[in-house]
């Protein structure tokens, strides 16, 4: 059974996403990732680029990807995403499933954290935001 | 014979830059034609971020890429440049030749101009500095 | 009055695609074109990574971009496109405006080809499906 | 002291290769790291792209990417690398110092392993390639 997420994101692969093996290249999955936090942060009110203008950048801090199947040309795929908040530290678990047989694709953790004019502080724009959302 | 260039900057493919026909992806080459252009800048004392910081944006109006031979996994090549100034606009020439075999790859024409604090005007230090060029 | 077209294609700008000067990168437009040349390929019958593995290579021989309004983190837009077939020549006509006002972004002429084989060549599976839109 | 390394490849930071925060995206590190295996890869004789053609495709199985200082406009870095073979793994040690100073940009660990004609398997050309290595 699928976990529970807070937020599910569709997309489809483009062929310029795909290298030279015919899947999609390594690289690009945190693209897909990024997107899919950022579009999160949108749907709780965050907007990314409008808070690194107010002197708030989100940042990643580590990245724990494990590739399980490779997406390729014409794969409808998801990206889902649960999000905990850890004092400093926003972890995003983020899976990405293949729409056509449900397949896992991606299973990443993502720890990002907050610079507030340059240091590492708390956000609270950001954080009253993801504590509102309901624990997974 | 080659022509006279007033600048030219040696690459190598990178794999990931290569797509599922494996070849260098068509948008690639404006990355390249993009370096090329902006450590040409800094040669001749412009640097293109820190110009963006001060309020002057240099902006691409018209990109004309003519695609002759693709570059694939493992090849290097040059991007070689010369530019004209034409009023409001800086017109850069940039061809790309595989050094293996001297094959010109692309020929392209970049039309640029500059925005000063987001209106279409002259930036005196790009057009001093440009106009110090030997005419080719 | 806009033009017709034979298909639209709607994006939203992702972040990543994003450059220090907080606008969409130049190259990132033909990705954008790409990705609707080859989605709206497929609504006419014709998949371009299938057609590559069939040894019917799609290749650019130029593209002509005139950038109109830069687009940002946030913007939704819409890739327009026509096709006209000459010859050899598939030429798609491919224009990007805006969603929230309208507004033009991007003006492009790509001309491609096929390759069958490796040599230039007519590829009947391609002109056959172009050959049945209606002239616009 | 830094570590010993097997492999070590020099970087300019490219302009697109920063969004919108003016720092280097954090996919692209994967780009970097990518490339500098791949070269390492050929520098013990084995040619990533000739490989595939062969039926061998060295994949990655987990990223693991610790981000400590973000790379800028006009940055010098270089990435180094050490290799371990443990069974069909092969995990490398790939860790990014910015030459200004130095410091640590980031520490990766990325663990990969081959398919010989799609099926997971030790592919003897890499292994023994790579056995020869010293053991750091």
């Amino acid at each position: 059974m699928k976990q529970a997420y807070h937020f599910r994101l569709e997309f489809k692969v483009r062929d310029y996403e795909c290298d030279l093996q015919g899947i999609v290249n390594n690289s690009v999955y945190q693209n897909y990732l990024e997107h899919a936090r950022h579009e999160f942060l949108l749907s709780v009110g965050l907007d990314f680029s409008a808070l690194f203008q107010q002197g708030i950048a989100a940042v990643v801090a580590r990245a724990d990807l494990r590739y399980k199947t490779p997406l390729r040309s014409g794969d409808r795929f998801e990206v889902c995403l649960r999000v905990e908040v850890q004092g400093l530290k926003y972890i995003f678990y983020q899976d990405i499933y293949r729409l056509s047989d449900g397949k896992m694709c991606l299973q990443a953790t993502i720890t990002t954290t907050s610079l507030v004019k340059g240091r590492l502080a708390v956000a609270p724009e950001i954080t009253s935001a993801l504590e509102k959302l309901p624990v997974l």
